[in-house]
C-alpha cells in the first residue's frame, strides 16, 4: 500500500472496540487520525493477545476506562509520522512498546531501570501525550490502551513507545515480544539475572511463564520447577526445558512452601510470580533460599490485593523484587532479542497455539481463558 | 588472673538471671561449667546493652525462654578453651557473635550470605550445640542466649561464635561490635552497598541507626534523611553526618510516605528500617524510588506482624530485602571494623550514652526505654 495516499488524512479501517466492560468486543469502522508531532500512525498487522486486555475488559480493572481500543503486542508497518519524529519513518517494520524509552527521562538516564517517566501520566489515562485521542467511532472518541491500542488496523503512538525490528523477522510472531515473551525472558535474564548451576521456580506456566524458564534454560540453570494447577501445563514446561513440573494440588500433607523448600534442600536461588495472585507470590518469596533466594513478582494483581509476609523472610537474606516488561528497554535492547530469535536462540513460534482472524477475536479471548492456550496471535488484515 | 588455676574447672561468678519474662534481672552467683569440645569459655569484661535483651526479657518473644542468662554484645578474654578450638586460645581478646561463621556449612560457603546454619538449631533452643547448657544456679539450668549469653562474668560459646580483636582494641568500646553498630553501618555499606552521591532514609535514630548514617557517610552519600518520633535525635542524626531530620508529627497535609517521596524528587535510592515496625517498613519500602529503589528491614518485628504492599510496588523496581548483622560476616570481617575503629574511620565512643555496673543493669534498661540513651556498657568486673 502506498502510504502517501493517506498520509495527513484521517484513516477509516476495523478494530476491535471494547464499548463497555464485561462486553465482547466489537468490530467497527473507526477513524484514525493523523499522527501529530512525535507521533506514529501504524498500520497493524499482527496482534497477540494477552490476559491484561482480558483483565481490562472484564472491568476488575480499576483503572480500566470505556470504550477503547485494546491490544498492546502488536506488530506492523510505519504508515506515516508527524513532525519531529526521527527513530521511525514510513515503511519501517516495528513492535509498539507499552513500556516505552524516550531516553531523557530521569528514569531512562539512570541506567538502573526500564521504566520511563516520559508519557507516564497521559499513558496512564488512556490518552496521547497531548491530552487528546486520535480514534473516534461513530462520532465518539475511543481511549487508547497502554500506549499501543494494536487491536486496530491503523494506530496511533508516541514515537517513544515504538521500536524498529529487523525487515526479515516475521511479524506474525515477533509481535509477541511486545509483551509476553519479552516480560518472562527479561525477568529471568535480565532482572533476576539467573546463574548457571542455579535452581529456579516458576509459578504459572503461561507464556510469560514458560519464557521464565526458556530464560533461566539459556543462562544454564541446572534446575527448573514449573508449579501449575493444569497438569497438560507439564509437557509445555518439559519443552521450554523445565526438569520438574509440580501441581500443588499433588501435595499432600504438607505446604506448597515446605514441598518446594524439601525439593531443593533449604529452598530455590530464584524464584518467579507469572500468576498474579498475592498468595502465590508469598508462596514464591518463602519458597527461595535463606540468605540469598531471590523471587520476582511479574504478575499483575488485582486491584487492592496486597502481598504480605513476616519480615523475618527478608531480614534471613531473601529478596522480594519485581519488573515490568522484563526489565528490558524496549528501544535499546529489542533488536538483540529479535536478533536471538532469528538465530534460533529465542523460542517464538513454539508459543503460538491459536490464531484468529480480527473477527474471531472474541474467540480468541475465550480460547485463552480455557487454559489450552499459550498465545493466539490474531491477523488483523 | 591465671587462668590455668580455673581451667577444666566449674567457675562460680556473678551473672545477671532473667528468672522470668517481665520481671527485673537478679544478679546471681552462677556455676559455668568447662567449655567441651569446640567450645569457648570467656572472661566477659564489658557488654553492651541491646533492644533485642529486652524484648525477649519482656516476654513479648514468643521464642524467649526462661531462665536465661541475656546478654549478646559482650567482649572479654579467652579463659579456657575445650578440645578442637583452633581459632582461639587463652587469654585472647575476643568480641562474641550473636552470628556465627563455620566457614565450612553451605552457608558460609556460597559466598553469598553471613548467615551460618552449623549452630543454629540449638542456638535457637538456648542450648550449646550438644544440646545441654553449661550454666546453672541454686542446682538449676539456665539458658543460654542468642550464643552468647554475655551478661555473666563467664559465658561458654562455640568457637563459631567468637572472634579475636586486636589487644590493643578497649574492649569497653569494641564490645559494641557485637550488635548494635556492626548491624547498621554493615546494612549500609556491605548489604545495600550505598553508592556515591545517593540518597538515604533512615527511619529510627538509635543506636542501629545512627550506624547506618555513618556507614551511608562512608559510602559517600549526599543526602541522609533521619526520621524519628523522638525530636532529640536530631541532634545525634546530624553529629553522625545526616543532612535531614524528619519527625513524622512534623508532616502535615500529606503522608508521611509522600512527604519523603516529594523531598527527594521521586524517593530515595535506600531506605533503612531500625524500628522493628511493620508500619515504618511500609513507609521505607514506598518512599524508595521507582525503578531502583532498595528498602532495607534491619529492625526485629513483634512476633506475628507482617509486612504488606501492594505488589506495584515491587512490580515498578522497588527492592525489598533485609539482613541480620548487617550482612557482615563475624569471624571474616570484624578485624576490618576494628582496624577502621582503631584508624578513626569508624565511630563507637560517640554511642556510648551510659555505663553501668553489673548491678546497675535493670537501671541500665530503664536508661535504653527512655529514648535518651544510645547505648549503655555494662562494666562485668
Amino acid at each position: 500500500m502506498d502510504s502517501t495516499l493517506t498520509q495527513g488524512k484521517t484513516i477509516t479501517c476495523k478494530a476491535a472496540v471494547a464499548w463497555a466492560a464485561g462486553e465482547d468486543l466489537s468490530i467497527e469502522d473507526i477513524q484514525v487520525a493523523p499522527p501529530r508531532a512525535h507521533e506514529v500512525r501504524i498500520r497493524i498487522l499482527y496482534n497477540g493477545l494477552c490476559h491484561t486486555d482480558a483483565y481490562t475488559l472484564s472491568g476488575k480493572d480499576p483503572e480500566g476506562a470505556f470504550p477503547v481500543v485494546l491490544g498492546h503486542e502488536g506488530a506492523g508497518i510505519v504508515e506515516s509520522i508527524g513532525t519531529d519524529v526521527t527513530n521511525v519513518k514510513p515503511g519501517d517494520a516495528v513492535v509498539a512498546l507499552y513500556n516505552p524509552e524516550c531516553k531523557e527521562c530521569k528514569l531512562c538516564k539512570s541506567g538502573k531501570t526500564n521504566l520511563c517517566g516520559k508519557i507516564r501520566t497521559t499513558q496512564g489515562k488512556g490518552v496521547m501525550p497531548d491530552g487528546t485521542s486520535r480514534f473516534s467511532c461513530r462520532g465518539k472518541d475511543l481511549l487508547h490502551f497502554m500506549g499501543c491500542s494494536t487491536l486496530s488496523q491503523y494506530t496511533v503512538v508516541a514515537d517513544v513507545s515504538v521500536v524498529t525490528v529487523d525487515p526479515n523477522a516475521p511479524l506474525d510472531r515477533v509481535c509477541l515480544l511486545g509483551c509476553g515473551i519479552t516480560t518472562g525472558y527479561g525477568a529471568s535474564v535480565v532482572t533476576a539475572g539467573v546463574e548457571e548451576g542455579s535452581s529456579v521456580a516458576v509459578f504459572g506456566a503461561g507464556c510469560v511463564g514458560l519464557s521464565v524458564v526458556q530464560g533461566a534454560v539459556r543462562n544454564g540453570a541446572k534446575r527448573i520447577t514449573v508449579v501449575d494447577l493444569n497438569d497438560s501445563k507439564k509437557a509445555w514446561a518439559e519443552r521450554f526445558g523445565a526438569t520438574d513440573f509440580l501441581n500443588p494440588y499433588s501435595v499432600k500433607g504438607m505446604s506448597l512452601t515446605d514441598k518446594l523448600v524439601e525439593m531443593t534442600d533449604g529452598g530455590y536461588d530464584y524464584t518467579f510470580d507469572c500468576t498474579g495472585n498475592v498468595t502465590v507470590m508469598r508462596v514464591a518469596l518463602e519458597a527461595a533460599h535463606k540468605g540469598w533466594g531471590q523471587s520476582i513478582i511479574i504478575g499483575v494483581a488485582a486491584a487492592g490485593q496486597e502481598i504480605q509476609t513476616r519480615p523475618f523472610q527478608l531480614v534471613t537474606g531473601r529478596v522480594w523484587k519485581g519488573c515490568a516488561f522484563g526489565g528490558v528497554k524496549g528501544r535499546s535492547q529489542m533488536g538483540g532479542l529479535i536478533q536471538d530469535y532469528m538465530d534460533g536462540k529465542l523460542k517464538i513460534d513454539e508459543f503460538i497455539t491459536h490464531r484468529k482472524p480480527l473477527d474471531g477475536v472474541n474467540d480468541g479471548f475465550r480460547t485463552m481463558a480455557s487454559g489450552d492456550c499459550i498465545r493466539c496471535v490474531v491477523d488483523m488484515e
